[in-house]
Parts: structure tokens; C-alpha cells; sequence
């Protein structure tokens, strides 16, 4: 696993270089209907429910079929929420402004933030539950994908800070379990942290020019 | 366990609220000689390496009193690092500037990154094998006291960030895993982190009055 490289493209590659290699489409509809199946069971019972068994009832397969396919119960959460990223990464990189291509850079970083945290919120127990340890949290490739596009987007800016380690620190204020603290534990409103993400973006770049 | 309070005060108590009640004094004297027998361990075999049965071989005693005082590994561990905490706490609160409380709090900021970086440089491998989970990771009460800290000299600094975000920010730029994903997987020098923590201390204050 490799950090991204710096490029100027505004398309980057939605699986990484190490992803395995494409299923056979049987296979490929095989794996998508366990993983709807998953994805209703989490949206009905919470993450912290869905079962291999359950999947397996639910999908109307053998619960082998399914240890077959993502491995174990931690494998299956992954694969999850790769399936909620591939929709969220669409938007943030080929979708509608102020997310997407069409938007100046410095309004796509503004929109980031707001679209990572109402995404996390809307599926944070799938995101709490599939959290990884710490040695592998900054090898996860949905991590390396924000990370390569607020890389991206800053060089875009213009920022006069370290592109890599601003990059960091946009991300690690969306970071999952600092973002359920401060929601659930801390009781602050969403409001208040779309707020700090504005002000943080707007201190890691240049002043805006009016022309 | 709660976040620190808001207060202008400028000594914190090292241990939280939520601490267990003090030990009798040869209680005391036995953990103490139990930590600084794990802490040689960890120092010559690395921390991955300190076992429950080293520790009681090295300070000469049975197995099971090292159990009844720690619980298990993991609590070991923690024991541990709280115990390089106190020394790096004591530097950060009450030490000589520009760490400690002589020093005006704006150089007080700029101090504690490199300090910390440093600091956990050289405890790395027991920082990382004591690393929580991701749900606890807010409440370690190391954790707390840094984020009170950084609170503290941020509102003495009077920024115009959010000032509780501020300092989780400030915080999260220093997370371990992180530090050890720039470091050893990117093969960043330490020198490089340090500046972009001065950078980022900068952008979150106002600009500096010379008078």
C-alpha cells in the first residue's frame, strides 16, 4: 500500500492499485445481493446486528457462501461500507457543485467537510463498527481516497501549507470516532462542527480573491 | 468521564476525577517497583514484548500479584504510559519555559508539539501497543489532559477559532498512528511535523504583536 502520488488530474482511481482483481459477473451479483442484504439489515438493526447468519437468512444462502465471500464478520463490514463509499466518492468526485469537478477548488474543500460528516452521521454505526486499529487506520482506502482529493484540492488552492500534512489535518477533524464524540458524548450540534470545518479551510488557505 | 470544564486556571490535576482512590503506601511502593520493571523491559525488548510473566520474573514476584494490580496486558500497558506521562505532564504544567507556565502562552503552543512529537518518538512502540479502541480513545485520560491544556493556552491566546475544535485539531495533528503512519511508512523527518505544527498553531492565532 502506497500513499497517493501527487498528480493534477481531477479523476482518481475509485479502487486502489492493490484492490483484488474484478469478480465474474455471477459472482459480482452474487456478492452485490449479499451485500443489499447486509445493507438493509444494517439500516433495520444497527451494524453492531448484522450476522453472517443473518445475511446468509436474509440473502437465502448457505452461511458457508457467505464466509466464502468477505472472509469473516469484519470483512463483511469492510465490504459494506466500500459499497456506502462507491456512492459518496461519485458525488465528491464526478458529482453536481460545489462537491464536484464543476466547483472552484476552494468551494469543493468548503463542501467536503459538510458531505463527509452527514454522510458518517447517517451511517455511523456502520462506520463505528467497522472502525480498523490503529496500525491500519491510515492504510483503509476510503481514508486514502479523501485523502488524495483534499491533497488535491489544496495544491488546487494554493494553499501555503504543507499540502500532505494540511491534508491530514482537514481529515483527521472528519475523523469517525473524534466526530461521534463530539455529537454524542460533547452534544454538539452538526452545525457547530460544519462551522469549524469552514474555518479551518479557510485558515489553511490564502484569502479569498473577489474578481 | 467527562471533558475538562472550561476554567482560567493554569495548574490541572494530573490525575481525573474519575481515579482510583490512592494506594496504601507499600501498595504504592510494590506497583511503582512492578512499573519501573516493566518500563526496563519495554526499554530493552520493546513494549510489544512485555509480558505479564517477564514482569513478575524481573521484580521477583509471583504471577498473580502482577494480575491483581494490573488486570491484564492492557492495563499494564496503560499503567505504563501513564507513568511516562506523569514525567511529560509535570514539563508540560509546571516546568521551565517555553513548555511550562513562565513562558507566555503563545510559545506555550509552539512548544508542545515538538514536545510531544518527541516525547512519543521515543516511546513509540508502547504508545502504539497501548493504543485504545476507537471508541475509547476520547476518554484516555492522557488524552484529557492534553486537549484541557491545549484548551487552556488557546483561549489565553485568544484566538478567534472555535476554540474547543481548535484544540481537538491541534490534538489530533500529533495522534500517534498518525505520527507513526508520516513517519516510518512515509519517511517523513520528525523536523518536517514539527513545522507544520508551528504552521498550524499559526493559522489558528491571530497574527502575533511584537510591542
Amino acid at each position: 500500500m502506497t500513499t497517493p502520488p501527487p498528480h493534477g488530474r481531477t479523476e482518481l482511481p475509485l479502487t486502489p492499485t492493490d484492490a483484488p482483481p474484478p469478480l465474474r459477473a455471477d459472482a459480482a451479483r452474487n456478492r452485490a445481493r449479499l451485500l443489499e442484504a447486509a445493507a438493509r439489515l444494517a439500516a433495520e438493526h444497527g451494524a453492531a446486528n448484522v450476522t453472517m447468519d443473518a445475511i446468509a437468512c436474509a440473502a437465502d444462502v448457505g452461511k458457508g457462501t457467505v464466509f466464502r465471500r468477505f472472509g469473516d464478520r469484519a470483512g463483511l463490514l469492510l465490504a459494506l461500507l466500500d459499497h456506502q463509499e462507491e456512492r459518496f466518492q461519485a458525488a465528491f468526485m464526478s458529482g453536481p457543485a460545489p462537491l464536484g469537478p464543476d466547483a472552484p477548488p476552494r468551494e469543493r474543500l468548503h463542501a467536503f467537510g459538510p458531505a463527509v460528516l452527514r454522510h458518517e452521521q447517517d451511517h455511523l454505526d456502520l462506520y463505528l463498527a467497522a472502525q480498523p486499529t490503529a496500525e491500519r487506520r491510515h492504510l483503509v482506502p476510503a481514508r486514502v481516497v479523501r485523502l488524495t482529493h483534499l491533497t488535491l484540492l489544496l495544491r488546487q488552492s494554493g494553499t501555503g501549507a504543507d499540502v500532505e500534512l494540511a491534508a491530514h489535518t482537514l481529515l483527521g477533524s472528519l475523523d469517525t470516532s473524534l466526530v461521534h464524540h463530539l455529537l454524542t458524548r460533547r452534544g454538539m450540534p452538526l452545525e457547530r462542527l460544519e462551522a469549524g470545518w469552514h474555518d479551518l479551510v479557510s485558515r489553511l488557505l490564502p484569502p479569498a480573491t473577489h474578481d
